[in-house]
């Protein structure tokens, strides 16, 4: 179903209600670029920390907007033994709602844009017909203003109307406009004194009339404009209390889409992506929040946001699933679970919703991709149930064999570390075969392969033009290439541990500096200026959510009793290159010896996050990928 | 006429053929967002310098993109006594045209999106359809590629096809791609002996064979494989030469719509433009080189790639316009020129080109505001016939009366600087009776007024939210102004010299500082790197114009033999609020005495740019505007 700014409103009850009759839910987004930066090859280097891969996306990829939503509902019906599906695809765009209200700018790559316009996209729609939207910084503001417009009507017995941002002291008329002023004084008093007239239009300006009702009313043309209406108090209430509803709708209606996120959000429902991690972060940092600075307290936030995910992608990047899946893409994904030795899952759409053809649909349409993520997950959660005894041919998103792919997000193209884990502190490999390398930007490839050649196998991850990771087969090599460097004029060569030693020196020195230069601004300025200045952008901190939606609240605490262990996401492959190289997995599965290793330990529970313990997991996270 | 992507070459000539017939062109932008930073009233403060403008418009406005460009050109016809126009409507889009062209990243105001779209523009249509261009730097890269690829395949004999960031030095194959190349080795030489097989493709990789011809094609999916074919040496060149006049044609399709541009600087014709600096910022910035840190090195540019502008809100707020035009915004010009003492120019369009209904067509289609700003100017330059004796009904873009309002572009709402001079300094007006003010951020204009109660009447010019300039009436309570805030805590005043002299010292003490921690940066980063860095992005100066275009070349140094005194320009009115307000200037004509001072000097010839030169003009530059 799509739903647009002109449907919005009708809908949100049928959305609401899908959300909440749900057993789980599948999301997808699709944005104006992957990133404003370096080569999407780059972002996503080989040996990036977890910490560097979220600094990246955030540095290059927040400045883009989420302008479609795919939602995807899913509802298992047991008598039938089919899920029931409800698809919608929400068009999104921060229409400005008036004049004070946040102008929102992002940023468009021209690569993406051209893609999604090779796939029909449709951009009018977006611009034209999107659906606003309010971060909860933004939302709390516009209900402030509300509140303070209302608090200065109900006071002093005046029906004084400022606009939002007038002073509250009185004000003092300047020369030229007294004379303006007196006419309107006249104006009003001869409304009062006239029994056949009910209401009078003044000129833009403020009023401070008492006894009657004033309105500022919007012309088509976007000029305001005050009316003056006599009323007694009965009216005058009654229209105070229209005037507060009118006010709330035009609240929800500003907030807009991010009701339908914190509708997701309160149901604690199980959410599925297929490499959602921009997808994860997007969604915060337009509905909710700007992205906090460190990661830790990103996954605080997302925990709270979304309390469960699960990366089809890193599922099936994961045992049981590694050895039989080659190509993870979404697409190939989708193909692949049709067959043995999985099977297509049952899935209807409900009655009223359209239904998606698998054989034909485009994808890259967030709505499908969503639904196309949802038959991924149920196809292999169900091929979980093939190893219980007696086996169950359907495995719920309730089912605790599932549990260990919640909260881990693939992390696309890094070699050794398979995700980033919502629920505790990462995976640390050892990276004691990995050599860091600074040469002229002229180098290539070839060159790198030149120099190494007398170390066997290598594999090289670039970094910029003038750098790049180079991995040794045989950790024992790499002091002997640090050492044969050390008088080499065009190239250097450091260990991974100094290079990344320097690289936090580096950020310390460069944050001094900031902070040195910041203070000699600051001493120049006060010399000029009287009030201290105080930063206008401040991370707000999501912990309890306003009560827009219908749907029941629910403890936004990161949830402690759940606990999995293998997961993953990352980028929507709205960039084809995104997912045309995503990360091998070896192939050759070895049916038996996998059936019976899970079996021995399929009943043991899995404690969340540590390298140790997940290595002792319902399915295994190998240490390195 | 409206041309994308499918119709854009088809039509070029016809493009070429408009420009170098006609009299003069009018163009205009549509943009995709007018300010990434401040307000459109902090971008535009009354009391900029030209500089200060350049600069923040050169900062807050150039990132977005210029993705309507309308053209019209106008040809008079003698005998028939009227203009012929022809009308482009061109839709632009930084679409990649092969892996390794540039990917564009530009941004999107939602408050413009939201504009352009209630006019009902087609987004879609730029988006999927838009023309590509590139600028002088781009187009020079992609030009020593395809060379550089020639050289190669030339060279040694040999057919070698490397990619073309490939090294020349021969490749190390790695131990494990042994296997793969030998095959290739082995599939070549069994084509070679095969007399039934013409050609064969390999998968993706590099060939290195004789006597045979190769070619490197990109299947529908985008993916690149190589064909090979035994060819003899004829029909190897054959190819080539094919080949060759293929790539001339690529480069000339991602040269694109830059061609145009060229082709009308390359003209030397007349452009004129309503509000215009912020259309030829653009137009430079996106299809010429970066714009320059100066104003001065902007004007250099400026006057190669348009050697002749004009600008209609200029020419309109001017004597003898300024007193019988109210209202200078596009929509109000067109029709107060309609009137008395004006004339509706008798304009058609040409066999061919559909024609525009100025009663009932939509302003903000970047041809449709074109045309009308030829109409404008027409009127207004037959207007100046009037004037003659005896007085001529038509003016051509070659008369001198027109002369000084030559290339003199609007600065929007500066108070008392009209226009910025390209031919020279801009005015320096005397600013003696303007404060410089800073105060709590709690502060309202009322605050203002009610600190200068004492001083009669002021003007306030906001800067941002702590500061603003305020304008006494009278130039001798400027000093008592300051002395009374003295000691005052919550705010500061300081006189315009005071302000400005502070602002030079900071940025002197910020370039500084920027400097020091760049130093230390790189100390650090040289402990580390082995080469020094080079800044990749250096402005590109333009000085001779590659020739893409067919029409004739000219001389692009800056025009010496023509001189004027009266024009100016800016932002295109997307903006709603930026032509509401435009600047007012005083009403109630005075013709008759207009009409003698302006016989009186009509056949000075006027110096450009100073101001006192200036004041002795055809039609004067007032000192205070």
């Amino acid at each position: 179903m799509e739903v647009i700014r002109s449907n919005f409103k009708d809908n949100l009850n049928k959305v609401y209600e899908a959300i909440e009759e749900s057993d789980f839910l599948a999301i997808d987004g699709e944005f104006s670029g992957i990133s404003d930066g370096p080569s999407v090859s780059a972002l996503t280097n080989g040996f990036d920390t977890p910490e560097e891969r979220y600094q990246k996306l955030k540095k290059h990829s927040m400045d883009f907007l989420l302008f479609q939503f795919g939602l995807c509902t899913f509802k298992y019906d047991h008598t039938e033994e089919k899920y029931i599906m409800k698809s919608f695809n929400f068009y999104i765009f921060p229409k400005p709602f008036n004049r004070s209200s946040p102008d929102v700018k992002f940023v468009c790559q021209s690569s993406s844009i051209d893609f999604l316009a090779n796939q029909g996209f449709d951009f009018n729609k977006v611009f034209r017909n999107g659906i606003p939207y309010l971060n909860q910084e933004e939302e709390r503001q516009l209900r402030e203003q509300y509140d303070e417009k209302r608090s200065q009507a109900n006071g002093a017995g005046s029906l004084a109307y400022f606009s939002p941002n007038a002073t509250k002291c009185p004000v003092t008329i300047p020369e030229d406009q007294k004379k303006f002023i007196e006419k309107v004084v006249e104006q009003i008093e001869d409304l009062l004194k006239n029994e056949e007239k009910e209401s009078l239009e003044l000129e833009p300006c403020t009023g401070y009339p008492k006894g009657i009702h004033v309105e500022t009313l919007e012309s088509d043309k976007k000029e305001r404009y005050i009316v003056i209406s006599k009323v007694n108090e009965e009216e005058r209430k009654r229209r105070e209390q229209q005037k507060q509803a009118k006010e709330q709708e035009e609240l929800n209606d500003a907030v807009g889409f991010s009701r339908v996120v914190h509708a997701i959000a309160n149901s604690g429902k199980l959410v599925i992506g297929h490499n959602m991690l921009l997808d994860v972060m997007h969604t915060i940092h337009q509905f909710y929040c700007p992205l906090p600075d460190d990661l830790s307290e990103f996954k605080e936030v997302t925990s709270c946001v979304f309390p469960r995910l699960l990366d089809t992608k890193l599922m099936a990047s994961t045992q049981p699933f590694k050895e039989i899946i080659n190509n993870t893409s979404l697409a190939e994904l989708e193909k692949r679970l049709k067959e043995v030795p999985f099977s297509p899952p049952k899935v209807e759409s409900a009655e009223g919703f359209p239904s998606y053809d698998t054989a034909s649909e485009q994808l890259h349409e967030a709505g499908y991709d969503a639904y196309i993520t949802g038959l991924c997950f149920i196809s292999m959660a169900n091929f979980l149930g093939s190893f219980l005894s007696p086996p169950k041919n359907h495995v719920s998103a309730r089912s605790e064999l599932i549990e260990p792919f919640f909260n881990k997000l693939f992390l696309m193209r890094v070699m050794d570390i398979p995700y980033l884990n919502l629920e505790g502190p990462d995976l640390q490999p050892k990276r004691d075969h990995v050599l860091h390398v600074t040469f002229p930007k002229e180098w290539k490839t070839s060159d790198l392969y030149q120099l190494f050649s007398a170390f066997g196998n290598i594999q090289v991850s670039w970094i910029d033009d003038t750098s790049a990771f180079v991995s040794l087969s045989q950790p024992e090599q790499v002091q002997i290439a640090v050492n044969t460097s050390r008088y080499a004029e065009s190239y250097r060569i450091q260990t991974y541990a100094e290079y990344i030693e320097k690289k936090h020196e580096e950020k310390q020195a460069k944050r001094k500096c900031t902070e040195d230069s910041w203070k000699e601004m600051e001493r120049k300025r006060l010399k000029t200026q009287c009030t201290p200045y105080v930063s206008p952008t401040r991370y707000y901190c999501v912990n309890s959510f306003t009560g827009t939606s219908t749907v029941g609240k629910r403890s936004m605490s990161p949830i402690q009793e759940e606990t999995g262990s293998d997961d993953m996401e990352e980028g929507d492959g709205q960039d084809s290159e995104y997912d045309q190289t995503d990360y091998c997995v070896e192939s050759l599965p070895d049916g038996k010896k996998r059936a019976k290793k899970f079996k021995k330990i399929k009943t043991e529970q899995v404690p969340a996050g540590s390298l140790t313990s997940s290595s002792t997991g319902i399915f295994e996270v190998p240490e390195t990928w």
